[in-house]
C-alpha cells in the first residue's frame, strides 16, 4: 500500500530494496537467508526513524533485526541510517503490522519491541492499539507461543491499558518500570520519541512480558 | 502478641472487645454472627489509624468490614474512630496478617484491601511484603479462590514488585491507575498515608486484581 503523494519515497524504496525489503510475503519462513548470519530474529513494530533499531543492531551483532513501519516518509530516514552505519543485521519492511502473520512463519521471530506506539486514546479506536489482543494474537503466532514483548511508552493511558491487556491475554509480566530513566538502567537505547519526552521531564514506562511455558 | 511497653493500649483493648475482637480464632467460620447484618465481608490488611475502613463502612452500610492491624498503638485510634462514628459494620483485629487462615474459613471473605503497605525495600525482606506469594496464598484461601484485592500505594518499587507478583501468581489485572488523583476517580476514600503523600504532590498508584474464574 504505497501512498501516491510521496513519489521520491517510492523511488528511494525501489532503489534500496536491499535494506527496505519489497514483497516480504515471498520470504515467509526464509528470513534467515536475507541476513549474512543465521542468528535470533527480533522485530520492532512502528520503528519510526530507526534510532532504536539501528542502535540495537550495532550493540548486538549476534541478533538480526527487522523494523516494521507503515509510514514511508519515516522509513526512508531509517533506511538511510542503516546504510550510513553500514549495518548488515537490520532490515526494514514498509507495511501495516496487522498482517505480520503473512510475513513471518510460526515461531520465526524471537522477540518483539514496541516503542512509543500510537496511543489511540478513543475507546472506539481500541483495536488499533498495538497491545490489543488482536495484535497479541499475531505476535503469539510469529513467536510460536514463546519469547517476549518489550514495550516502552510515555503515555500513561496506553501503558495502563496495555498492562490490563497483557494480563487478560494471560501473559507473564517479568519486568516493569514506572520511571525508566530514574531506575538505574544500563544499556538502554533511546528512541526518537523517548529522547523528546524524557528531555521534557516526562516519565517513561517500560514492561517486559512473556508467554508462559 | 502484646507489647509490654503499651499498658494503656492493653487496657483499652481489653475494655473494648466489642470493637477490637479478642480471641478471633474462636470465630473462624462464624464472623457473620459478630455483625448485626448478614452481608458481604471485606477486610483491610494493615489498617493503621482506620480512616479508610471507617470511611468505607460509613459509605457502604451493606458491607461488613474487618481491619487487621499489627500495631496496638494505632489500632486504638482506629477503634476510637469506630466508636465515635457509631459504626456497627466494622470491627478490628490486633494480629499479624501471616495467620489470616487461622481466623477466616475458606471463602469467608469477599474482598481484601491493602493500603500503603510497608514497602520492605530490601530483597532479603521480600517475604514480608503483603503482596508476596506467601500472603497471596493466604488471601486465596480465605477468599475461596474468587474475589478481588484492591491495592493502593505511593511506593513505586512496591507497586512494580506487586504487579509482577500478581502476574506470576496468575491473577487477572482488572484495573490499574498510575496516578490515581489525576484520573477523574469518584468516591475514593483516602487513607492517612494517602492524604499525607498526595498533599506533597506524590503520585498514588492503584491496582485491582481478581482470581480468574
Ligand atoms: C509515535 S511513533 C514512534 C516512533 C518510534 N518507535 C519512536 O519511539 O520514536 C509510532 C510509529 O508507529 C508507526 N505505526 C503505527 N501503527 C502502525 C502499524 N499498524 N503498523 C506499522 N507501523 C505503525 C507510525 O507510522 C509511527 O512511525
Ligand atoms: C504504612 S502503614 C499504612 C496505614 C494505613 N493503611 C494508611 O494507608 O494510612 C502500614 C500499616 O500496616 C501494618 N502492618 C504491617 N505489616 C502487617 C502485618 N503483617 N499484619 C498486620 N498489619 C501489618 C503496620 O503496623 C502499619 O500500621
Amino acid at each position: 500500500m504505497r501512498m501516491r503523494n510521496k513519489p521520491w519515497a517510492d523511488d528511494f524504496l525501489r532503489e534500496n530494496s536491499d535494506v527496505v525489503i519489497s514483497d516480504p510475503e515471498t520470504l515467509n519462513g526464509q528470513w534467515e537467508n536475507v541476513f549474512t548470519a543465521n542468528q535470533p530474529l527480533h522485530i520492532e513494530v512502528g520503528t519510526g526513524k530507526g534510532q532504536f533499531i539501528t542502535g540495537m543492531a550495532k550493540q548486538n551483532q549476534d541478533i538480526n533485526y527487522i523494523g516494521i513501519e507503515l509510514a514511508k516518509s519515516v522509513i526512508v530516514t531509517a533506511a538511510k541510517k542503516i546504510q550510513d552505519m553500514g549495518l548488515q543485521n537490520v532490515k526494514m519492511i514498509n507495511m501495516n503490522a496487522d498482517s505480520l502473520t503473512d510475513i513471518f512463519e510460526e515461531g520465526e521471530v524471537d522477540r518483539i519491541y514496541l516503542n512509543f506506539s500510537d496511543p489511540w486514546p478513543k475507546k472506539r479506536h481500541e483495536k488499533r492499539r498495538l497491545t490489543h489482543s488482536y495484535f497479541l494474537k499475531q505476535y503469539e503466532k510469529i513467536l510460536g507461543g514463546k519469547g517476549a514483548i518489550h514495550f516502552k511508552t510515555d503515555n500513561q493511558g496506553l501503558f495502563e491499558y496495555s498492562l490490563k491487556s497483557f494480563s487478560e491475554y494471560g501473559l507473564l509480566l517479568t519486568d516493569v518500570s514506572l520511571d525508566l530513566h530514574n531506575s538505574g538502567i544500563e544499556g538502554n537505547i533511546m528512541t526518537e520519541y523517548e529522547e523528546k519526552f524524557s528531555s521534557k521531564g516526562q516519565r517513561i514506562y517500560r514492561a517486559e512480558v512473556e508467554w508462559r511455558s
